[in-house]
């Protein structure tokens, strides 16, 4: 599993392109992982968009995670569930998506991370790191919270929540995070190219972090 | 499967009583099956409450469906689903929820019914009978649009949209169909005693509809 560039759809941020082809954009770019984030369409759309996101995906050979509902994760055969504090318990997602499918859960604190491990999570996503337009409400815990999560936990951390082309390269440096993940910098403007320099900056803090060590 | 009155839940209808209380008064007055329907809340929430309305309907070993959400129907080991037109279709629904579990599908046309059979319905939910407040958008398709749908079909039809304690007794008598499904009718006012009346008058229209065919 590649975190490094976790995209998450958003189709506020498409002026003029559909969700499919912005899709095939980011993972043209570089984005290792997608997510398929869709909360005020229908179920029978949602279904038919995740059918057509997975065709690109997994011709890409890319994980397609499908955020909160896990009916349509199975419905489509995707590759995983992305669950917030606010949706279905993690456990309860474990139980219905089987051992192999991949679980992601958000936590914005050490107990939240901590319990999600606990619970059958594969990856968390932590932040805000940043606060964003996106979730304007939530509660930034910065790079320092960041690093505190990462710590308390044994499988890999996203970074998620206000981050930019700017500073995704301090995040990435200074935090010990498996990637980084972001709806806005990744689909507002020129989706192959956001990608591709977001792809470039997380590779040159990975290794310049790996330098450091040294 | 007693599908003779077929209570949806609705929280706008309910003064002062939780959703919970209500699903217990509706029982005691004599609702047959009891369906979940939220759409304005989080998984989370529904998933909770859900747990909490299947506690009720289990100990009074009655039926509860869950509408839209297979997972959360999955989470809570609810009995079925119901599935409009605008949700998952109804054979990925049965593909997900294996072959026990009771299916119901909404339709308003003959088209819709028969496929919704071949799909693996083991009822339908047919109207809007009568234009609602609920569904305002619905066109009505009167007790003869519904007598030509349960023609179509072999699986047992039910009643929606526009029932009142007033025009009951003339849709059951009218058209053959298996039952009366309503919110309002149900859940505004007294709750209790509106059940206990619309069983009564269900009750009585399919005695007459058998003493009429003599
Ligand atoms: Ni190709």
């Amino acid at each position: 599993m590649d975190l490094r560039l976790y995209a998450v759809t958003d189709r506020s941020y498409l002026k003029g392109i559909d969700l499919v082809s912005a899709v095939e954009l980011a993972i043209r770019g570089g984005a290792t992982i997608i997510q398929l984030r869709e909360k005020e369409i229908s179920s029978k759309e949602f279904y038919e968009l995740a059918l057509k996101v997975k065709e690109v995906t997994k011709h890409n050979n890319i994980p397609l995670i499908i955020n909160d509902r896990v009916d349509i994760a199975l419905a489509v055969d995707a590759d995983g569930v992305h669950v917030g504090q606010e949706d279905l318990p993690a456990e309860v997602v474990r139980r219905l998506i089987g051992p192999d499918k991949i679980l992601g859960v958000s936590a914005s604190t050490v107990e939240e991370a901590v319990k999600a491990e606990r619970d059958g999570a594969d990856y968390l996503g932590v932040g805000a790191v940043y606060t964003t337009l996106t979730k304007p409400e939530a509660d930034a815990i910065g790079i320092e919270g960041l690093q505190k999560i990462k710590e308390a936990v044994s499988i890999p951390v996203v970074a998620i929540g206000g981050i930019t082309q700017e500073n995704a390269y301090e995040i990435m440096l200074k935090s010990e995070v498996d990637g980084i993940s972001s709806v806005s910098a990744v689909f507002s403007g020129d989706v192959e190219e956001n990608s591709r320099r977001l792809l470039q900056t997380i590779e040159k803090a990975i290794s310049d972090r790996r330098n450091l060590k040294w």
